[in-house]
């Protein structure tokens, strides 16, 4: 843990925060995705080969809290996603760089999903590199995602790729 | 961590505890495996749409220690599981709620079977719904489940489910 | 976590060593994969069945630093791996003892394996056995494996097994 200066509680709100964040969208609570987030955020969803050629586009893009709201709503109004569960498994984050008040993180995870009819299957993996804020001014132990990059291990991405990762 | 009052010691206790539990288990080590429960605990594994619905049966059902040392009996006499092994894997632990000596934690998780040909899969995903009390009086820094609801992804179930989850 | 004496400390700097070992694999840096262990190491990969038996044999052993060295630019020259990805997914470690300066533990794992045409699928799963050191006398808050041996679930190997795992 040389290379940064992360305390162990912020390692635990940095995991807290992730594990929260899966939960949330495992459990279909959508409409809380976006508040684990900071309203000028950066989230995007790419994969390897594009992240390593220093590409900035991605399959889902999102340069607010508000686009990731007009997402949800998006998703719910499209009404066809019930059919399937996801699972996300998370690794302990690698604190890549921190600050004050600030981490920088990348995390391994894999996404199981299960279809109506039962059926589960390994749907993607990935890591998450993200810079995450610790709120500090609000006096509260929590963190927030100020930037998520998603970055998938295979370019070779299922079309129905709607709920978030 | 707002929304609760667990330290980062009974965070640690916890995530132990779930990881202990499932290395018995995956290593058949059964016998140790009603040693991780309250002598009144509640046990059982149910799936996502059973759970939502409010329905309070299991495919595995126990109400106490007692009955769990009678699956493990029965599952040592029937002699039959011995052909495949287990390997869980854990998210870090969502607490819900926490007061004096205890926490209660969702906890995403996916179990590997490997069968005695050396086949593997993915068998099933899910979520531990855990309650833990600590055991201060012993002076032990240990946990050990009060209540663990298994809720799978899937309600299509292997019938041949018959180790612990 | 009454059986040993490993602090909460030792425990993230054991947890943060495995997550930065495997995401070093996983995103290819082999390279810095020997820099993880002691220069009198021990590592080696084998199945659940050879281990049980006490076999001390390995699909893959060493028993220096160097001799990882050599894996790497073994696998560097035949230059026939960049087809495909790994991506592990890591259990929180049980500790099996402790003492000055150093800790056992052993932690279930999955790797997840992407083939250059896109398909991802459960590789592997098994336990790493590790005993970790800390430097101290570095004055580092750093771990690095003096010994690992990490046992398959499945005695079926792929042949192409040739990164490290």
């Amino acid at each position: 843990m040389a290379e940064d200066t992360a305390t162990i509680g912020q390692r635990l709100i940095l995991s807290d925060l992730q594990a929260r964040n899966a939960a949330a969208i495992d459990d279909d609570r959508l409409e809380e995705w976006p508040g684990f987030f900071t309203e000028d955020c950066h989230y995007r969803i790419t994969n390897h080969q594009d992240f390593s050629a220093g590409l900035r586009h991605g399959i889902i893009f999102a340069d607010s809290r508000a686009m990731l709201e007009d997402r949800v709503a998006a998703i719910r109004g499209a009404n066809i996603f019930e059919a399937q569960r996801y699972r996300h498994i998370l690794n302990p984050p690698v604190i890549s760089s921190a600050g004050n008040g600030w981490v920088a993180a990348v995390t391994g995870f894999a996404v199981i999903r299960t279809m109506q009819d039962g059926k589960s299957e390994l749907f993607v993996s990935g890591e998450y590199r993200d810079r995450v804020m610790f709120d500090i001014a609000g006096g509260a132990d929590q963190g927030v995602f100020a930037e998520r990059v998603v970055v998938l291990d295979s370019q070779r991405i299922d079309t129905l790729l709607a709920i978030p990762l």
